[in-house]
């Protein structure tokens, strides 16, 4: 089968043998927003050669994306999401389609939340942790924290971590006084951030420090972005890992990184999982759907 | 004598009797940004054919102002702030004037923070006020929260609220879903925001929920501004109001009427303060050091 994780900026695909295993590899260059219209023929340039059904998830299945799913609601386990997954004999000359839904939680009642990609790297999760009761978190520009209980997402919500990051570099008041650190970090100032993030007076009076740290020299320009990070990201721990004494992590290795390096920091361990997670979710979803 | 307020993006005159009543009153169109390299020229047009002493708070003595002057640490009183006003003779021909410092807390240890215009208009206030414990409020692109006891600015604290506002608006995907509200408030989807603030999950996730309303119609387009505010305006003072039952509001009518509304909500009353206490707080300083 053919696994396919099409997100806003990225596109990767992976041929898997009958046993799961990664047989080949690519990279498109495309994500979803870089090729609008056209994504019949990025898909079949992708995947020449390759045989077997062709499972998609990410923002592919989004309202900007190719053919837009609909939200399957929390709880949600995978044989729920193999059961949801809509296919398509008419997008691709000679090619079976499937496309995951995404997942939602209070659509109806509470304010709602959503994921479109995510759903599928932790079906990945799920089958690489079994039963019991486990936190993930998934850092990016929009990072997601799900809660995962019995083999079931049960709930999760979305950080603005990563977009807040970006805006505050390069549109706000603290990023005239940042020097740009070349994306490498600044641990003690990273780790100041988090422990910052810990004090009264919440985020939005936490940022404007990373001004002030710098205006009185307390910080060098180039030490800023770390703290940014820090606060950020210690906010975003504090507000959601809840009790739990373990973190599962799945994301860029560096990005998984600082989350790691903040979790340690408060005394909470965390497990690193590799991003193609995508791949192993979807063979998952094909198995359940008696595709693979 | 002269007032003089003097901003990042306005500029406004006061002259004032030995009463201290405004006998005149000039708006000039350049903040400090606007008139880079020629303040003496646009303060000698503004302040034509009005005499005595000159005294100029705001971002005129930051250091993308004129003359940069230093901050006073906390706690500052309106004998402190008289005493530490800079004379300058040599800037304007035959025209003394006096620059008010800014104030900062935390300098030395701590997360250092700062106040530049907001001192003034907190010595009229104190004036206004008296003796007493009262937390005052500037609403603004900063806001700032001022504790005051007996005649003292004793602590303070920024909070990015507008800026912030500002940005999301303007530059995330929050954006994008939302429709131009011409600055009017859709007061239920502002409360709305303001109830949220109180749930679990912090800011940073909070602000997710004015996409995912947006996606599933539960708030029309043309109400997420509002609904944003309220998220901004009611962690701010969920974080900074303490338990003080009323809060002094000190800004422009339509920014200090969010904050009323929000408050009320919280079962918090409010009074607000005109906008113009920058001039009544440079007459209370000009007094104590005997210019006046």
């Amino acid at each position: 089968m053919i696994a396919i994780d099409w997100g806003t900026s990225s596109l990767r695909g992976y041929l898997l043998g009958p046993d799961g295993q990664v047989r080949d590899h690519r990279r498109g260059a495309d994500g979803i927003l870089a090729c609008q219209g056209r994504f019949n023929a990025v898909l079949e340039a992708l995947i020449t050669g390759w045989d077997g059904p062709v499972l998609l998830s990410g923002m592919i299945g989004s309202r900007n994306g190719w053919v837009e799913q609909a939200y399957l609601p929390c709880p949600a386990d995978t044989a729920a999401l193999a059961q949801a997954m809509q296919r398509y004999d008419d997008l691709l000359p000679g090619r079976t389609l499937w496309f995951v839904p995404g997942v939602s939680v209070g659509e109806r009642d509470g304010t709602p939340d959503v994921m479109r990609g995510e759903e599928t790297q932790l079906v990945g999760l799920l089958a690489a942790l079994g039963d019991g009761e486990h936190i993930a978190c998934l850092p990016g520009t929009h990072s997601k924290w799900a809660r995962l209980a019995h083999g079931q997402l049960t709930d999760f919500a979305t950080v603005m971590t990563g977009e807040l990051y970006a805006l505050l570099r390069q549109h706000s008041i603290l990023g005239k006084l940042m020097q740009d650190d070349g994306g490498s970090l600044d641990e003690g100032a990273f780790l100041q951030g988090v422990t910052r993030s810990a004090e009264p007076g919440g985020l939005s009076h936490h940022l404007f420090g990373a001004r002030t740290l710098g205006l009185f020299e307390r910080l060098p320009a180039q030490a800023l972005p770390s703290y940014l990070s820090g606060l950020l990201i210690g906010h975003e721990l504090r507000d959601h890992r809840g009790d739990h004494r373990a973190v599962h992590l799945v994301g860029s290795p560096a990005l998984a990184q600082r989350y790691a390096l903040a979790l340690q920091h408060l005394g909470v361990t965390s497990q690193l999982h590799p991003e193609d997670l995508a791949a192993a979710g979807l063979f998952a979803l094909a198995q359940q759907r008696g595709l693979a």
